[in-house]
């Protein structure tokens, strides 16, 4: 029997269609990776063609002028953004029934290295310390502008996850609005702490570290793990498991935790499923809410192993084929 | 200069990314589509095979026992069904915080034809309608049952938009739960009666038809149009002009002007795109408010012609690079 199961921070349903199960090796991808090449000529994001991208907003190196080479992290501008900067913030009616308004808003590129060729699940934990650092740097930079509210660092890493360069990168965008999807997870989140007076990610916490089945990973400061209405095989989450609403509070040396956990994490999906593509999503507090009780940061990785049809777009209901319980003993195995 | 466009059904954000914008033309696919036999032997929903399903909840054929050849349009159990109609409907507390049900419902394929090749872009009016009446037959039979809140029919076609099975088939799914998503939209909906004392979908049919700009197509009793907020190129909705909340009230003389526009938009994608992946969903009200006038059925088509990626899937706010003015404009000229 098919089985429905709630988010209890996003008060979503997700079905687990335990009929048409696969046991979490079929995800698997047959082949083994593509090899790419460490440099390539051609590439906007490879040493020596900074010139390709718009100039740098941020960049870690050793000396010599910006927007040369010597860099091991570089931040750059979108060079197709889909929000810029520039642009007024007023809604306006547009043939009377319809609303527009500028895309206001910032949107950066993060390559984090200059290897060609050198995915985060392969790096040195030290280089995902600068890139994570990086990540930080940038949201402390942005969040004093008073235009935009809310700050997303996402990350789309291979075909199937929507990424058109193969050079790795991730990106970030300010936005002047707070996304509809991402209120309600917001207000779902305040609705908890005013009924319960608890943050319900720390409730999360809480409750799977006790159950413990779906757990993955737990280090002195965060845990990871499958969460209970998995939206697609083998989502993995990361929190902190101190409360901390924001991204933008964490400390250098949680970085340095983060960066280990985040690296080992992605290196178990790589070796346990063959490289698959996936995205990752930094959920933080809207700017003004920082320190606010009602939410707690937390990266959410969602591999992109099954292609969601007209059920899940029309809906928002996602069928997941795989237990979230399965999974994660399959990580676990791994590692053990 | 990126623009943000509201839907004002929903009151979701699209960034129309107009510095990544493509023509029209550039989203056809290179190639011509692939010919598919017209019977494949080891094909659950071909003729001759129907031992290969469960046994039909509906089937138009000329005489003949159910479950043998001599069907035109043949109604199946969903093999793996997503939700199946024994269990209950209570939500447990699992592990405390976690909340679940048992994955109530009906899930069925509508085989659309026996013809292993023939979509429904390339098939006779007449069997288009005649899909149409076995989704409405379906509706009004499952409707009956009072464990259903609402039911959802779409398509998926193409391995790009999420399906395993080339033989054209639609699928249905009757939940007992009305899913966030579609909540919301009913009650956006609702509020804008509320506050205009007009139908949102009735409103956007007469400013639609006053700019022209995105519409596609206007019959005597439907319109269809690339909506002001696409959230992809080439989204496609289809209503019809009078206000009708529900699907199910749809008559069968509509039904038969719903397949020719249905038929002809689906006929104008294959051409001009070159038979692209795609999604639709009939939105239609909840069965309890099928009268109400809040509702306004409709089918939306979402070409599946690029991948979303972190940032949609993060925000649910999606990032189309074509505008629906222009998009509308080639769809327009392609039947002139």
């Amino acid at each position: 029997m098919p089985e429905l199961r709630q988010d209890p921070a996003t008060k979503q349903w997700v079905i687990m269609a335990t009929e048409r199960a696969k046991r979490p090796h079929d995800f698997k991808k047959p082949s083994q990776p593509e090899p790419l090449p460490a440099h390539k000529a051609d590439c906007p994001f490879c040493p020596g063609n900074e010139k390709m991208t718009p100039p740098e907003t941020l960049a870690y190196r050793q000396g010599g002028p910006p927007n040369s080479p010597g860099w091991w992290v570089r931040v750059v501008p979108n060079k197709f953004s889909a929000l810029v900067p520039e642009g007024s913030l007023t809604r306006r009616e547009e043939e009377g029934l319809f609303r527009k308004m500028d895309g206001v808003g910032q949107h950066e590129v993060i390559i984090e290295t200059p290897h060609h060729n050198q995915g985060l699940a392969l790096m040195e934990d030290k280089q995902v310390e600068e890139v994570l650092l990086a990540y930080r740097e940038r949201y402390l930079t942005l969040r004093e502008n008073p235009r935009f509210k809310l700050i997303i660092i996402f990350k789309n890493h291979g075909l199937a996850a929507g990424t058109s360069l193969d050079h790795p990168h991730s990106q970030l965008v300010a936005t002047p609005i707070v996304p509809l999807n991402i209120r309600h997870r917001f207000e779902k989140a305040a609705g908890h702490l005013d009924d319960d007076g608890t943050c319900v990610y720390c409730d999360i916490i809480r409750e799977g570290l006790r159950v413990r089945q779906r757990i993955v990973m737990e280090t002195e400061r965060f845990v990871i793990f499958h969460p209970f209405a998995s939206r697609a095989p083998f989502e993995t989450w990361i929190l902190p498991k101190e409360h901390q609403a924001s991204f933008g509070s964490i400390s250098m040396n949680d970085a340095k935790e983060f960066a280990k956990v985040l690296k080992t994490t992605l290196f178990q999906l790589y070796q346990g499923l063959n490289n698959p593509a996936y995205n990752y999503i930094v959920h933080t507090a809207p700017i003004k809410d920082e320190h606010e009780d009602y939410f707690h940061w937390h990266l959410q990785i969602l591999p992109r192993l099954v292609t969601p049809a007209g059920f899940e777009l029309g809906t928002g209901i996602f069928i997941n084929t795989a237990l979230p319980e399965e999974t994660a003993a399959f990580i676990r195995n791994l590692s053990a």
